[in-house]
């Protein structure tokens, strides 16, 4: 593998282990065995153990944002845009939203992973804000329905991730659409 | 201590310790410590380790469900009661708070904790449906919006945990209070 393969290889390893041991799964020995490299290799590429999930999380939170909106969407369809990424995402990476909330969790405990999360997120209601603008008065409409998207869009991953009733949320899914698209027909 | 007074002391030595040290501090040496007592007496109280946060977990969902709704509001009055609960509690106990997300990271993980999680979440919801029924027109309508509400909720207390911006995730909140409000008097 290329240098750079590599360094990839190993950022994917730790998404996966997080996603599928928790926290305490990760360690040296067992990201180097999933990779199929030495200790001395994986330290080569990352000065600390401690760096790697730092930047398997900036790499979850940039697929996360990787959502096909459509062209002339209003915003009951962005937002039911943004609710399908988030099912797609549970039906085909599991492991990496578990590993998503893992890391947000061990944050709570750590100022280091905190100020990344807090980091990541503001990039992420950046490009929302850009993204819902058009549709609203003002800047503070657009800062305050950003938020409620994304804090939304965050429930709706934990309750995929803790509860079967698939149905159920993808019917409150559809509610909350509505409700953020009839609210602009009616203004 | 009574018997049944020690027993709580050991339940909020273990909401204390997890919202402060996360799921790693949680041992039996660690509750012993902070409750006051040996560890032959935490194990008369209790069989084994792993059955004292599932009891912490169930008074935590019980306390959080401890909110006043005045009598004859509307559902935007009825959702901004709820936020409203959220942000005095993550302002009163953050540590519980905290102990509450360690016990849904750790469950993604532990079968035993996920149907204990899925368990209260549905004692929840159903309270939730029974609130908001008299207010919309069918059982289904409550069901989704009961988990909109929910799932609202738990990503309100996360971005409460993970972000500073106290000011913007009030606004949000009041914007989904008024979206939800302003839909049933369209209706």
């Amino acid at each position: 593998m290329s240098r750079r393969d590599t360094r990839a290889a190993i950022v994917d390893a730790a998404v996966a282990i997080l996603g599928r041991d928790g926290a305490e799964g990760l360690s040296a020995s067992a990201l180097a065995r999933e990779v199929g490299i030495s200790k001395a290799t994986l330290f080569h590429h990352f000065s600390s153990i401690d760096e790697i999930p730092l930047v398997a999380f900036e790499r979850m939170v940039a697929r996360g944002l990787e959502v096909d909106i459509p062209a002339r969407a209003g915003l009951g369809e962005i937002m039911a845009a943004l609710g399908a990424g988030n099912f797609a995402l549970v039906d085909a990476r599991r492991d990496f939203l578990r590993a998503y909330f893992v890391f947000v969790a061990r944050a709570m405990f750590d100022p280091a992973l905190a100020a990344l999360v807090r980091r990541s997120g503001d990039a992420l209601l950046a490009r929302m804000r850009t993204l819902l603008r058009p549709h609203v008065g003002t800047d503070a409409e657009a800062a305050a329905l950003a938020r409620l998207a994304a804090l939304t869009l965050d429930g709706l991953a934990v309750h995929l991730m803790a509860f079967d009733d698939r149905a159920e949320i993808e019917a409150a899914w559809r509610l909350f659409a509505t409700l953020v698209g009839d609210q602009r027909r009616q203004a």
